[in-house]
């Protein structure tokens, strides 16, 4: 199962650090890539430079046509937002399915047609938060918490340790 | 079980969204009360703001001396950082206490007797992402999804949809 995650509505500066955060997040967690609306550089190179440092693949691209794309969609897509499905009831009948999942993460102001080009709406609470919350429940649910046991083959990597601090960094 | 979630070392401007966020999840995920050591009035508004439209009681408050409040906590006392051991491995241990929950999330520099003064130092896994992601996962683990079935009682409520937006505003 491929997971994509789809950033829609990125506004410069203001949401640079919670589209990185959203990035970081996706790689973190299990996702294989992350595409954007809106090319942001300061974005692409902070979630490029983990990707260097602490390893294995994760991609970002940018989608122009993204209502095409999400249309086309071979497999599951499902836009996250306070507006949807408690997630609580909806999470079991996502997780039965294997096909590859396209996971919709809008900014400030979502496009109204998203809700009606998806197949599931769902809401991780019905209160507002965040979106780099949502993204994190959404996909520690859909894997069950597996996608934190992996791991990286990188440059820098972390000793777990109950107290205290332990990197180890090949040079 | 009362949970507060203490925010260290935010940054003005900088760390605005992101100290927000961590506020905004704290309190859509169950937790009472959010402290920090750097009073930000941008981000009380922020949080107060939806906490008078989404209801529901949500203190905010500022802790100077937070090493003694962290020494005197009389309850769990947990780090969360990319340091720690796996959520994974430890989360069992940590629900069986019903002890009230104090949850320690630093900002770029945390200082390094936080590590020592806990009971728990926990990673949601050991890559870098987001605070906030690592904030509502634990609270969603630690709560085992409950949290996100609560009725808020506030002027705002949104009727969950399918397919669409609906929000109920008393006036």
């Amino acid at each position: 199962m491929r997971t994509v995650i789809l950033r829609l509505g990125h506004r410069y500066i203001r949401d640079k650090r919670i589209s990185t955060h959203i990035g970081l997040v996706a790689r973190a967690f299990g996702a294989d890539e992350l595409l954007m609306d809106i090319q942001d550089p300061l974005v692409e190179r902070s979630i490029n430079r983990v990707v260097e440092e602490w390893g294995d693949g994760f991609e970002i691209g940018i989608i122009k046509d993204w209502k095409s794309y999400v249309k086309n969609f071979n497999g599951d897509r499902i836009h996250l937002t306070m507006y949807g499905i408690n997630i609580n009831e909806c999470i079991d009948k996502i997780k039965k399915s294997t096909r590859d999942k396209l996971i919709i993460i809008g900014g400030k102001k979502v496009p109204s047609d998203v809700y009606s080009l998806v197949d599931y709406n769902v809401a991780i609470g019905n209160q507002p938060h965040s979106e780099v919350a949502a993204l994190a429940v959404f996909l520690d649910r859909l894997l069950e918490g597996r996608e934190l046991d992996r791991e990286f083959k990188g440059k820098k990597r972390i000793i777990p340790q109950e107290h205290g601090k332990r990197l180890v960094e090949d040079s």
